[in-house]
């Protein structure tokens, strides 16, 4: 699925996936007003509303991007009938071509990862018959579980033909509280810095003779996380012809400086980033996401696509011009970021 | 909703959770066969399976129980279909009196955390309708991104009297991939342990003063999730009458020595403990999940329970007496706990 992630990108120029988030406040009211009418103050009335809202904005630009991202939280708040709006918008979003990209953050122990999996990304077994549910092409992941929580995701993506990213570094102001702290790792290039655990503590540390010392080194968990990524990723049944792996990673482009150490790090990854936008992130800082083949990277913005209308320079679009504010911030966006990356 | 966990826990005199995980495979075949014939080999059918199987379950065990935990992955693999499923179930504990914690390991940014929040513990707002949808009384929340990915489950948890359990050490064997990597902080009881980000790394930090140096410590993750959580759960709104924090932790039976040291971080907070029975964990081994009081500390068993007739010493009452066979795996579980806490 990697490799019809680039297919897609390539075609239309544009690293960028929209993000379809919608909150009952973005939605233009006579959407609203009209779903009510017909389903009452109810979930089955707000999950018509984020449906329409949805279609409008996806008909205005499935032609420019190569990809969507629904975040099903958004979804998930309207109960039962809103997952069946996350799921027609799913299948709508496949009838256009478009990759979905299912921003669910799941990730569990084995056995409960390996039931999101099947849910999310495969096709779960009933009696004699497979039945795709959720059915979207990739899925985020949460990584605090450790190795067994991502295994099966990594198991159906190499069955189905797709893929996940993982939770490296998140774009949120207090992502660091955790993300950022400092671990003690064996230094860089020796045996993958995955097994230090040095119950004595610091002093113990210091007790060592230098030359022994020398083989630790304290790095922000990110880099670990990263790390664990790019050994998930080089699995051989998950390298797609494309030359990346179905296995890539959520950095946000609020910490464009980390984005530069984790593209080294994880080179066969590519970099969902969020936090363009709405969330702060500027073009100019997401060049570093990216590998020198251009590619590596594919930039989400949520809000700034589909509450375009709601904000200058479209407001002036008007509430019944949403789907057209949509796609002119759309253009606007690929503009910004192919200008900054040189393309 | 803490308040009313301890007086379940206290009337049942049983600090036990069953997990209400359903696997389709778990199911007596002829619960599923009749299913399969009303449904057909869909997820309709796989939901009413399930559905059957944990009302015959809670039906059995609802008297001798505080709580059930049911794992949403199980329900979710089945799609929409599953989620009603999952819905009806807990409605249906509801009803007799069960305390329900939504197995869901929510986490996001803000304002997706805050969908979530609505969505499994609170009210989301349709026009002039306050919807409670899934409406659990807890729910499990990755602590990944930090505060601001927790404080929407707070102030909902707040408002609505409901509660959370923040993953800070789960029962899974590569749990400590990251949960036990060793980070440098400030020693234990000052500054809160929470702002250390020494950049320059290791040699810097070898460089400095003997006495300066000594503010430092290398602690495993964990303890700093445990922190923060205690600095959660000691808001006020969160704390109950009960002395216990709406804010709890999930630590896994499987790792009894960082359970003591968890317990005495966060003495306000509840322990949801998984992994006793199929993962591994033994009654010996939670005595210290509890408080002096007593209290404290809630085991997790879900196959132990829901499985009991696929194994010895149950099989004998065969897949029709699969409910039996729940009740008397749940009050020997029970028997187990209490002796080995001394109750």
């Amino acid at each position: 699925m990697i490799g019809k992630l680039v297919e897609n990108i390539k075609k239309t120029n544009a690293p960028v996936v929209a993000g379809l988030d919608p909150m009952l406040s973005y939605v233009p009211s006579f959407i609203v007003k009209k779903a009510f009418a017909e389903y009452g103050e109810t979930p089955a009335g707000a999950a018509e509303a984020i449906w329409q809202f949805n279609k409008g904005i996806v008909d205005a630009i499935c032609d420019l991007i190569p990809a969507v991202k629904p975040q099903i939280a958004m979804y998930e708040q309207f109960g039962v009938e809103g997952l069946k709006a996350y799921c027609r918008t799913v299948d709508y979003c496949r009838s256009k071509g478009l990759v979905i990209i299912g921003d669910v953050k799941r990730g569990d122990i084995g056995s409960t990862s390996a039931a999101y999996a099947v849910g999310h990304l495969g096709k779960v077994q009933i009696g004699e018959n497979s039945c795709p549910l959720f059915d979207t092409d990739f899925a985020t992941v949460n990584p605090y579980l450790g190795t067994d929580g991502v295994l099966p995701f990594m198991k159906t993506c190499a069955a189905e033909n797709k893929g996940i990213f993982v939770l490296v570094k998140t774009s949120n102001p207090s992502s660091g509280e955790f993300q950022d702290r400092l671990v003690l790792t064996e230094a860089a290039g020796e045996a993958g810095a995955s097994s230090v655990y040095l119950k004595e503590g610091l002093e113990s540390l210091l007790a060592m003779p230098k030359e022994e010392r020398g083989r630790f080194a304290l790095r922000p968990l990110y880099e670990l996380v990263g790390e664990k990524v790019a050994e998930w990723a080089a699995e051989p049944s998950l390298m797609d012809p494309c030359g990346y792996s179905q296995v890539g990673a959520v950095v946000g482009a609020t910490y464009p400086e980390m984005g530069r150490t984790l593209r080294k790090i994880m080179p066969k990854s590519y970099i969902l980033v969020p936090g363009y936008g709405a969330q702060g992130g500027k073009a100019e800082d997401l060049k570093d996401f990216f590998n020198e083949d251009g590619l590596g990277a594919i930039v989400n913005s949520s809000r700034g696509i589909i509450c375009a209308y709601q904000k200058a320079p479209y407001s002036s679009l008007g509430e019944e011009g949403f789907a057209e504010a949509s796609r002119r911030a759309t253009q606007d966006m690929i503009a910004d970021i192919n200008q900054a990356l040189g393309h």
